[in-house]
């Protein structure tokens, strides 16, 4: 990747109908697409003809809420991108899962699988379940606190790993006349035993095209970040401005070297939602129309469960604070800090918040022409504050055709985007190598923690 | 299903390069066919061009073996089908998946996923999984037994059903104007609290296509045929002749009556092993190439494991025994049953039995021509052993491809088998109507047990 200019990556977060909780209301939406294979397939093939790195779905593993008025996200994502993978050719399949809901054996099984069906493009987004209403769905008698998560993601992580790396490159031998099909020497046993996990192995699965599926994290907490610089290829993050985007950027970086990995092999990619206008003026008109559109009632129960408050629609008018122990019960702790950076500094009412939030929930949010999304593409990749971005389309698919079909062309003109894809695998488009066969120990990898 | 005249059913069962144990070593068998993509797609294509209701993949858990002889199965069943779900537009989508080694909340995810991007097409294989060495891959001190095992795996069932009904037809409303996105009342909590389980629900997911995906079951012990008649759809079981095949399913059918269904509602579908040939000669030519290529270490190893025998290569040419302790020790009883009924009625030499299980290992398997095939297929059908097979095609492509090119024919021209799909669904094609919508309570369908 060093002969080359440094090349912007871009993937599509896709979200049913779109990201912002009021996509599904806008006359435009079928709705249908919350669980049809031909909206998923339309996106998919839109986000590979604007030549985008990859698509990337969220994980639920509960129904957020019953209320009338709650978006959900329907499908098991890794099983909807396996049905994407045939549909498409080029483009980056990642499914989001956790490590606190699932068990290591099965999901290595079913990544190294995805990146056996789509021929090298599958990654696995890790993530620990922030919702607490997880546990009631695999029989938990409480939701494990965030050290607990991260405690068990990390040897969930090491043992999937060790599994992915069970088949060496050139262990499937298929010498017929010999009688040969494998080398038993190239298949080893993990033996793991670990405080969490006890797993033999070794994988079902042939070593996968890609060496092992790329590796995304999504946590921004102190044992996310820790966790994405020793492990990750590449970190979603959500972040609401320039300054704070360059902050986690230089923060993570750091972390990663000291691990003793490559800077460039680990990639931050901050969250973009965008409103796309001819002119600046059609471009917010386009956003308040989305507004407009929202129900306090959904923004209200998002802000109460993110905060820990019991705000009520009498509170819309007033001006919005967040008490100094608010949020502590709360899990999202980067949210929680972006709305009292918010609470800090701004004179705004609650149904202004709601409005404001009802698009990216934390993330950056941009309302202008394709030059002036561009511009701020640029200036957060030019400056230390991005490798990337994860777009989180508003609305599916208009967004996401807007976007193509406008934005990425004044990228591609800057020079800043790929005119077209010059590899197979996810891997590739990355610009990341094949990753080190055999994994350090825990404890010296621990230690460099210190 | 009634004013039609009854009509054949028949699923391939896909084994990445073919079920016999020596087609890897056959000289046309390709082999990187054990994880291309490419391949299991122009096998589903197949098997749909033959108008066939379903493909079938097993479920491995653990890798068998390292031994440089053995097969290995490779790919995650279901995340494979899902990918061939975009692949292919009518052919039925059978995942195996095993209750011991999943959480009910996950596989009820997956499954409906699989039936929302197939539109209608997916089933799940209900198993326990057999083979003890899974228990050390998922950190269980043992494999459980088959009692704990079954036991578990109908709680198991009754959470995934309830999940599955956890949305009524209907509740997904989607009124824009009035901001209605579901109807609460049409989204349930399941709250099931048993002995293995505690699931809060409701599932993430709509109500899929079929109403739920339809259930295969394929024990064949007694808690086996238990659960088959009291839950599956449609049963799959290795049954070596007519006489043996008569007995199942006379047995099976009653047991449906008595949990109050309709045996119509459960199609019973032994396999069916087969090696095609222009004239009876040049079938039984070709199983004896087969049969030349297979390693006497392989198929030895697979004995020992089944039976609990320690036999060597040295004792190849001796009579074949099976002491009455034979097989105490192991899992799959029905074939330790079958390798005794053997033994006590022929006179066969080691070496001669390991030919002859080195295509179905326990299922029916015949050489002959179409038309021989056919009066087989017929014969059970027409005479209660069977509503239709699960063809077990030794290799692949080349097995299907004979078969659909000249089986499939000959049983349309008897009137036997469908000449186009007349559904969309798997349900349509197996002839089954939409499962009732409510379960009876676990304690009243005990009681029909006794």
């Amino acid at each position: 990747m060093s002969d080359l200019p440094r090349q912007l990556h871009l993937n599509a977060f896709l979200r049913n109908v779109g990201q912002h909780e009021a996509a599904w209301r806008r006359p435009e939406t079928d709705l249908s697409g919350y669980t049809d294979i031909g909206h998923y397939i339309h996106l998919a093939r839109t986000a590979e003809r604007g030549l985008l790195d990859a698509i990337f779905f969220a994980d639920h593993p509960v129904l957020k809420s019953r209320s009338q008025d709650r978006l959900f996200d329907t499908l098991d994502p890794l099983t909807l991108l396996a049905a994407l993978a045939t549909a498409t050719e080029r483009i980056g399949l990642v499914a989001t899962a956790s490590t606190t809901y699932n068990e290591p054996y099965n999901l290595a099984r079913r990544y190294a699988t995805l990146d056996h069906v789509s021929r090298g493009r599958a990654a696995w987004n890790i993530v620990t379940t922030a919702n607490a209403n997880a546990a009631a769905n695999f029989g938990y008698p409480h939701h494990p606190d965030a050290g607990q998560r991260y405690q068990r993601a990390e040897e969930f992580l090491e043992v999937v790993l060790k599994l992915w790396d069970s088949w060496d490159e050139g262990a499937f031998i298929g010498d017929k006349e010999g009688g040969r099909l494998v080398d038993p020497d190239r298949i080893r046993t993990i033996d793991h035993e670990g405080r969490h996990f006890s797993v033999r192995g070794p994988l079902e699965v042939p070593r996968s095209p890609q060496g092992r599926p790329v590796l995304f994290e999504a946590g921004s907490s102190e044992p996310g970040k820790n966790l994405s610089a020793r492990y990750a290829d590449a970190v979603f993050t959500a972040q609401p401005d320039y300054e704070n985007a360059k902050a986690f950027y230089q923060d993570v970086k750091s972390r990663v070297r000291a691990f003793g990995r490559d800077p460039e092999h680990v990639l931050i990619l901050p969250g973009l939602s965008f409103f796309i206008g001819g002119t600046e003026e059609q471009a917010h008109a386009l956003r308040n129309e989305f507004e407009d559109l929202t129900l306090p009632t959904y923004g209200l129960a998002q802000l109460n469960q993110t905060t820990g408050l019991s705000l009520t629609l009498d509170d819309l008018d007033s001006v919005f604070k967040l008490p100094d122990d608010g949020g502590k019960e709360v899990v999202m702790k980067s949210r929680v800090e972006l709305l009292r950076h918010i609470a800090d500094t701004e004179t705004i009412t609650l149904r202004q918040l709601l409005r404001r939030l009802s698009a990216g929930r934390g993330h950056r949010v941009v309302a202008g022409t394709p030059k002036q999304i561009a511009d701020t593409i640029e200036h957060w990749f030019r400056n230390g504050a991005a490798d990337g971005f994860n777009l989180i389309p508003p609305a599916l698919p208009t967004s996401l055709e807007a976007f193509v079909d406008h934005v990425v062309p004044e990228l591609q003109k800057r020079g800043l985007f790929r005119t077209e894809y010059t590899g197979t695998t996810l891997r590739d488009h990355l610009g990341l190598s094949l990753p080190p066969r055999v994994l350090r120990p825990l404890a010296v990898a621990d230690a460099a923690l210190v």
